[in-house]
Order: structure tokens, then C-alpha cells, then sequence
């Protein structure tokens, strides 16, 4: 599979083979009402590994078939590997760095999420740690958003992400929520290990994983509408770290 | 014309009246070989107003079609007003607050003009010059890509950005250009009137509008890929703003 390209996998056993070998299956999609021994077995992988099911017509699965011989279940992987969370803090070991990594809290446009891996490869972070589910994963959008950032900056995904939160404060890491009110972040100090947290596009961070955090910090904004698109509010505190601890 | 929505006018007389009661269109189609004299006028109503042609095949124009009238003319109107570089001003001057205004040169991808423009009107700049060639306009794309901004942040379009500098800088505005080399921008003075210059996605800023300039600033960068996406570095910049100007 080339780095760049989301694969497409059609038929009931090649699917089946894709979650035995470890492939992250990103969409699976299956004729709705298909109820037979192989797609049993497909929704006990999808079940296992997280992955959330698609129930289509047969209209849709052929119209998406590239072989034509979908067998009433299709599946893409991730254009890219997903790395652990413990890649992302030897990354900062490796360089000798105080851990500084972005938690994505559910954003669902490939763009912004490609943009936020590029900016935060461009800030140095060490890595960008996402949810499983109700988010965008590393597709082939993303990869291209990121401009050639995912080849560099490791990106996570885990089940979830207030778990992920409290092991890493256990492990002196602070985390400073993304909101509308709050300090601002030009007053908020960022230089230790610090994990900033960004919420989706719509709701921002969730209340629960917000209480988990030690600071809210806050872009100063003075304009007339509501918010600031997502990928430029991570640019700003992305920025304001580094302004904080390089410059 | 909704204020949200690219407008198409065809056929000869339609468009040639569409320049002449000041309407901005912002693409013009015209059968290639076509030299009647309605053709010939709105050549030159294009010409006098700066609008580039594209010259197409009846096929082209068929399918592009609204109406199936289209006698060899379609063109597109801008999905928003234009505003006067005086507008920009005078809204500065109202709110009593030194001129923040950014100049882009040669932005062309809509979502990264209606991220700017976003970003813009939520660090408080009073407003977005952009030129006339080689940029995308104020599209239905920008429009929606802007979340509303566009109802507040005025956007004029000139013909020679170069003369806006000096226009400008005559009357008290600094300009700072982005480039990736120079002072950092947290380095540098940003509280005066200031006119924030950024470049295409591809080239930067074209070297005779940066040598135009008072200063080049930089966003210290420290990762592995080239440069940020356009709208991420124009929102590190805007906030270095607000942070130096209100923080």
C-alpha cells in the first residue's frame, strides 16, 4: 500500500484476513441484513478492534465496488500506521524534550485534522493523540492535509481519551483545555510537559475530559462571530508554546 | 443576488449589462473565435475592469449551461461586495484603534481566503486587501469557508497591491511580510498601525511587494516539513497581534 493511499478491500474473506493481519480498518461497510458465518466473523473483528459498521443497501456496496465482487462487505484501511502513545514520549525522550503533544477531542474534517498534524510536526510537538470514534482518521484527506507531516509526527488512537489523559498526568504531564473562557493562554505558563487539548469543530471539549484537565486556557478573541476554525485556534496555542519555551 | 451565493449571468446582453451597472464578476467565459461586436464590448468592459477571460468550447459552455442560453457568454458574479481600501480604514478609525490589516498576495485556494478572512475578523483587523490577478475572489467556497466573517470584516480588491503599501505607508501603517527568515515575530514591535503581508500557498510574497516592506517576520518553525498551510500562519500572526496589542 502506498504511504498516501487509502486501500479499499472487497469480499468476505479478504476482510477478514485485513483484521488478522493487524490492518487498521478505517470504514466497513455491510449489506444490511447479511447474516451468515463470514460477516459473524467480520463483526466480531469490527466489535474487537473498535471499528464502527456501516449497514448499506446492495445499491450502495456496488456502486462504491471497485472488483465488483464486494460479496455484501467492504472495508478501507488507514492510509497511514497509527503509532502508541508511548512512541509519542520517546519521541520526546529521543530528543530530550519536555513532552508536547496535542489531544484532539473528536474532530471530524480530514482538513483540519491534516492541518493540525502539519502544524503541530511545525511547532515540534511529539505527537497528536486522537479518539477511536466519532473522529476522522488518518485517511488518505488527512495524509494529504498534513503535507507530508504524518511521515514525521506520530499520531495515536486510542479508545479513550480521559484514560489517556490521567496516565499521562500520573506521569507529569499538564493539560491545558482549549475553551472560550478561562486565562488566556498568553498568561497561562505552557513550558513544562504539557499536553494542550482541542475540542471538535462543533461542540468543543467535551465536559468530562474537560473536568480532566488542570487549566483552561482561552484565545483572546475580539470579532463578531463565534469561533475560530479549528486547525488555526491549534496553530495559536501551538505557537504560544513555542514562544513560551524557545524564543 | 443572497449574499452567500455566486451568481451566473448569461448571454451577451445580460453580461455586458451586469458590468455596466457595477456588479463584480468574477470569472467570464467566452466562446473562443467569437468576434461580434456585443463579444468585442464585453472584451473590453473585462479589460477595463480587470476580470480575466477564459476562452472555451461550446461544450464548456453547454454544460456549465444554466439557462441553455448562454449565446457564447457566461460569467459569475462575486458571491459577496467588494469594499474600498477606505472602508478598511475608516473602520479602524471608528473603533479609535490603530490601523490591523492584512495584505494577501496571491491566495488561492478558497478555504484558506475564507479561513483568513475568519481569522481576521476574530483578532479584531479591520480588514483583508487582496489583489485582483492571480487570487481567488470573494466565491460561494470563501464565503461559507469565512463562517460568517464576511458579514463583518470588510474585503477590498486592488489592482496593484505594491501601490496599497505605499498608499498606506505614506499615511503612518508598517508592514511586516512573512518569510521564513528574518526576526521572529515575537521579536518584533507589532503594536503601531501595521499591515500584516502573507503569501501564496506555493511562493510567498512576491519579491517586489516584500521589498516594500518595513520588516520581515517569522514564525520559528521547528519540524521536519516545509511550512505551515497559509490560514495557520496568518492566525499565529493575527494573535501575535492581539497578544502584543491587548495582552
Amino acid at each position: 500500500m502506498s504511504r498516501f493511499e487509502e486501500s479499499i478491500i472487497e469480499g468476505r474473506n479478504e476482510v477478514i484476513e485485513a483484521f488478522r493481519s493487524g490492518k487498521t480498518i478505517d470504514r466497513l461497510f455491510i449489506l444490511d441484513g447479511a447474516v451468515d458465518g463470514p460477516i459473524q466473523t467480520i463483526k466480531r473483528e469490527a466489535k474487537k478492534h473498535g471499528v464502527r459498521i456501516d449497514f448499506v443497501d446492495r445499491k450502495r456496496l456496488d456502486t462504491v465496488s471497485v472488483t465488483g465482487k464486494h460479496q455484501g462487505v467492504i472495508a478501507y484501511t488507514a492510509a497511514y500506521e497509527y503509532a502508541e502513545v508511548e512512541d509519542i514520549i520517546r519521541n520526546a525522550e529521543e530528543k530530550n524534550e519536555d513532552l508536547f503533544v496535542f489531544i484532539l477531542d473528536g474532530i471530524v474534517d480530514p482538513h483540519n485534522l491534516g492541518a493540525i498534524i502539519r502544524t503541530a510536526n511545525m511547532a515540534g510537538a511529539h505527537g497528536v493523540i486522537i479518539p477511536k470514534n466519532r473522529a476522522v482518521g488518518l485517511t488518505a484527506t488527512v495524509a494529504k492535509a498534513s503535507a507530508g507531516a504524518l511521515n514525521y509526527t506520530p499520531v495515536a488512537r486510542v479508545t479513550n481519551l480521559k484514560n489517556t489523559v490521567e496516565d499521562l498526568k500520573k506521569r507529569g504531564v499538564w493539560f491545558a483545555c482549549a475553551d472560550m473562557d478561562g486565562k488566556t493562554v498568553f498568561e497561562q505558563d505552557l513550558k513544562g510537559p504539557v499536553g494542550i487539548v482541542i475540542g471538535s469543530e462543533g461542540d468543543g471539549v467535551s465536559r468530562l475530559l474537560k473536568e480532566k484537565c488542570d487549566f483552561i486556557v482561552s484565545i483572546p478573541t475580539r470579532g463578531d462571530i463565534d469561533s475560530l476554525n479549528a486547525s488555526v485556534a491549534a496553530g495559536v496555542l501551538a505557537f504560544e508554546v513555542v514562544r513560551q519555551r524557545y524564543c
